[in-house]
């Protein structure tokens, strides 16, 4: 008889978003009134239409295939060059970095890339999250076979937590111990904080000693707003010898319903065989793709590439700017409360400490109770998110302002 | 230092389609005058213009992405409800089988299906492939460390191959020895073959007998146009219980380049754990879609709902009907030149034995040298593909009557 995939058994029971709705469900159920105010602040999807440059792109391409002088079948697996020089020369060779075009992997978003990746590494690399995390950078290790059990708290064994505390102020410190895939999100998801150049130098140069390769999450860079802080890992000295690079169209862009997103991987990067050899991994993911993909729709690439537009580049600031206002409004009104509240100003992420005595969960059910307003319990990106809540930006001016004054109500 | 994937390194140098690539840009750059006159019938890629129905949809569901009042951010992982319904629908509640919505899952293509399927399922189990055979089934099972090496003609260890030959009509028997998962292909790719509900029976039988999963792609079933051929595995009796069917909108509604394919999993299927329980496939695969990825493009999905429209269908059957009048055409030139021909009626690729002496490479060769015809070697999809070349019924009609006259004059 057909074996299942074992390791699926051992995944936590629900996703965190999935977890959120059930509750939420059945709060609207049982309160029809009160939930007609709701406002959500919890996953962090964007609300607001799409830059018109790439509305505009993506009705031409819809006519091109809808003719049979233009229509296009097949597409390159990794993405049309148009695009992948597009994303190679904008947000690369234009700040100093050097990306070939074929370094660029274009596909239907970031979080099937940070899952993906784990194809092309062996069973034996020993793995680092941060945590609070990403749940999608644990979950596909479990499935992929990385880790024993969970225990009590979530944690998988096998897998190496580095704890990000107001103490390091969010970015975990290199550890002394030894491990082969390291991942990081900055600006983080979910609490906001980012990554000074300094610290990036310290995980750079540990991974380059180890031998390490570090999977950087950079889907947040759009929103870094402080000069200093590097928008990608190749901005560090020697992060293209060992370090892979996720971006998205979705939170700059809004894309989220779109689905683009990219991987940079550099030819430079190797790993090893189990013979001992080095080999570029750049040629595994490309094979990767050729075998297990057929590309992004060309209607959505047209879409991405009109994003590096002149206009399309000052309609993304626009869309920034507009989530950023609202991350300083609900920023300010959480600590008139006297709540500790960090990120929120390089991230459209805000992360605020529960009051004393309320687990996140508790914090959850009662602000959804007393105020309508959905946030996202700390708890669910791991261990060291409890204690916290996570409350997205994404939202309408309008609705931000009215959560921002309902915040101000909350009796804790 | 990282591991990599070590089984990448056992797959054979190209994927057949960038090989063939290879050797028509050395051809046109040797001979750029009559690379001007080059007819493709290698790749099964569509030519003709997307269905009017699908144009309409995707521009209305652009323009809802461009106002707030209509926008959509992420959508659900497993499809939207219109579409999974419209499916479940038309493609087999209205023909009988019994399908729930949400045992549809859509996702960017039928190759990342058939390869991501792989995900749920275990490394113990015994794999039988069809020879000759679409290669992403064979590599994908390489890639995730289910065979050993290959030896030299290119058959994996630890993979069983069930050759299609002339002698069984192209539809292989059931085997003696146990199996756990079959991947089977009708219409199939490349031979053009189908099976009867007869063939097929044997095989679902054999499945429930053994406990056996069939992974059933049936890409092409819009190209029967034989009644009594099924179009899908679960007119069979017993299918719900032991097969996963993969269907695609690339060959029917030409989304090659837009990107849309399903997946039907039906709750009845179960396969053991480890420790011997029975399981949901479902449950895996669910979860699977929920951790890895955020779903198609919204504009794709509407797109693909308006194929299941009166209209929409009525377009879909006038493209098959060109594909098929294509394949009719050179089935009769290649008839007529004293060849064999297989398949063609019932699927849009013919199969064609190669002339007495000719290696089907050598074909390939004096094909394109002679007539300035693409076609695909048959040992590029298996030992059981030499000595046959594929037909590509997959272009204008200007271009298949031309290749049809071509093949005429070719002097073996």
């Amino acid at each position: 008889m057909a074996f299942i995939n074992d390791h699926y058994l051992k995944l936590k029971a629900g996703y965190l978003f999935p977890e959120i709705a059930r509750r939420v469900k059945q709060f609207s159920d049982q309160h029809p009134d009160k939930a007609k105010s709701l406002i959500r602040c919890g996953i962090g999807d964007v609300t607001e239409p799409l830059p018109r440059a790439a509305v505009e792109a993506m009705h031409r391409a819809v006519d091109e295939l809808a003719h049979r002088e233009t229509f296009r079948g097949y597409g390159p697996e990794q993405g049309y060059e148009f695009l992948r020089r597009a994303i190679a020369e904008n947000d690369y060779r234009k700040q100093g970095i050097s990306i070939g075009d074929d370094e660029v992997f274009v596909s239907d978003g970031s979080k099937c890339d940070c899952s993906n990746i784990l194809d092309i590494f062996g069973d034996r690399n020993r793995i680092a999250v941060v945590d609070p995390v990403y749940p999608v950078y644990v979950d596909s290790n479990v499935m992929a076979g990385h880790t024993g059990p969970a225990d009590d708290s979530g944690a998988y064994e096998g897998l190496i937590y580095l704890p990000c505390t107001k103490r390091n102020g969010f970015v975990p410190d290199v550890i002394g111990s030894r491990v082969d895939l390291i991942y990081l999100c900055f600006p983080n998801n979910p609490t906001g904080a980012v990554a000074t150049k300094e610290q990036l130098k310290h995980w750079v140069d540990y991974a380059l000693t180890v031998g390490a390769v570090i999977l950087y999450d950079a889907a947040y860079e759009a929103y870094i707003s402080d000069p200093a802080i590097p928008h990608s890992i190749y901005e560090i000295p020697g992060a293209l010898e060992c370090a892979i690079e996720f971006r998205s169209l979705s939170k700059n862009a809004g894309f989220t319903g779109v689905r683009c997103g990219f991987t940079i991987l550099p030819k430079s990067l190797l790993a090893l065989s189990s013979t001992g050899d080095k080999k570029m991994l750049h040629a595994l993911w490309n094979r990767r793709f050729s075998t297990k993909s057929n590309g992004v729709s060309y209607i959505v690439q047209r879409g991405a590439e009109a994003i590096y537009s002149e206009e399309g580049q000052a309609q993304v600031k626009a869309l920034i700017d507009h989530y950023m206002g609202n991350a300083a409004i609900l920023s300010a009104a959480l600590r008139s409360t006297g709540l500790e509240v960090f990120g929120g100003t390089n991230a459209p992420y805000v992360w605020v400490a529960a009051p004393d005595g309320y687990t996140s969960w508790q914090v959850f059910d009662k602000v959804l109770r007393d105020i309508q307003v959905v946030v996202t319990p700390g708890a669910g990106f791991g261990a060291q998110g409890e204690g916290y809540f996570r409350v997205s930006a994404f939202n309408s001016a309008p609705n931000a302002r009215e959560a921002a004054r309902r915040f101000q109500e909350v009796k804790w």
